[in-house]
């Protein structure tokens, strides 16, 4: 038995997120029905991370085992000839048995990406959430970098955040404008449910000024979700980094 | 009665084409339905071209003519807002009665998008065609200026090909490379059905040793379509711009 190492990206427009579902096409469903062709057997792989429907990911580590003798590479040109066009095997590496893609994570970085424009564009169509009134993407900077540190996240947690323990560290934020596109990054050891939305969607909300500037510390404190701002859309989140 | 000239953009990955069809969804159907909607009757659009299948569009022109007394804002906020997110209106100006989309065309802009890098892009998927092999882009520039000037292009065309007249003025034709993405730019009068397509096919046969450097004069005067490179897929081609 041999343990694998597998990056991948892909676009999850057109997928219920990362995690098998019943009724529902999800990347892991397509990675393993795939990955099952092409070994010849049933293939269960094991994911760093769920992610929500329409999220996307740049990185995204998963791992598993097999007896078959198949190469590194085989992995990734086989793999990727059964796989739709909206993913792509990056890179394969033998690993350690002991190597678990969630349990060894020792942290993510996400993005979130705005087209600031009163226009949508279609080529970002699913890929970005368009935002039709001036955006400050100085003082989303100035503001985000309130949220790092180590704090429990509890109010920035969806309704149905099952997490029993919702203490986690922001190690980074950063808001930056190319052109009009704002892209919102932040990393940390771990994320609860929705909570990089939430932290996107709190941000508008002082933009907007429904919020007051300097709010973020006494919202935290406050550890509830419904004083927080909205959950923005999935569209514009993108899983970009997975550190072990 | 007002004739309006409008401007629009669109992903061409789920439709047909422009043009309507009896048995599949094309960027037509969608607009006159959409217009249909907010303008309460029957609208008929003249695109300024036909589209094949999957091809992109970052500036089209159509124009109808409406009793309706809606604005030029009015058309644009209106039908945006009826429209799929795939296809966007960018702008609407109300013309003379006698301007017609497609017969007041002076000439056209279009791109082919190539992804040029071994492994495939998900976020390029439908959007780009990925090409594997070394890509040379000061010898597709070099060559494909070849194809600038007044010539019959019936080689450079389809089986299919139903004009009559198939002399065409190409005006300029660019090779850029931006890291992965290597632009083609082809501006001219009028294009031959799929006449884009085969054209980049041809320069990447010579790219790969296929035809010989320095053919292509030679390969117009042949008229014969089974004498140039292959027609590549649609996923990469924009109409760019539309010249009146």
């Amino acid at each position: 038995m041999r343990n694998f190492k597998v990056t991948m990206a892909y676009n999850g427009a057109a997928y219920h997120g990362f995690q098998r579902q019943n009724n529902a096409m999800t990347v892991q469903q397509a990675v393993e029905e795939a990955m099952g062709k092409l070994l010849g057997e049933t293939v269960s792989v094991n994911g760093c991370s769920r992610t929500d429907a329409g999220v996307h990911a740049r990185e995204y580590v998963f791992s598993f085992s097999t007896e078959n003798a198949i190469t590194e590479k085989g992995v990734v040109i086989g793999t990727n000839s059964l796989l739709p066009g909206d993913i792509s095997i990056l890179d394969c590496k033998v690993v350690d048995d002991s190597f678990h893609a969630r349990y060894n994570c020792k942290g993510k970085e996400y993005e979130y990406l705005i087209h600031n424009h009163p226009v949508r564009d279609p080529f970002l169509n699913k890929m970005a959430m368009q935002y039709k009134y001036p955006l400050d993407e100085k003082l989303l900077d100035r503001e985000g970098k309130q949220f790092v540190g180590t704090y429990d996240f509890r109010g920035f947690c969806s309704a149905d955040c099952t997490q029993e323990n919702t203490v986690r560290t922001i190690s980074s934020f950063s808001a930056e404008r190319q052109g009009d596109l704002v892209r919102l990054k932040v990393a940390g050891n771990g994320f609860l449910y929705n909570m990089v939305r939430i932290m996107v969607g709190t941000l508008i909300y002082i933009n907007e000024g429904k919020l007051p500037q300097g709010c973020i510390k006494e919202l935290i404190e406050k550890k509830d979700r419904t004083a927080a701002g909205v959950t923005v859309p999935p569209d514009g989140l993108y899983l970009n980094k997975v550190y072990y």
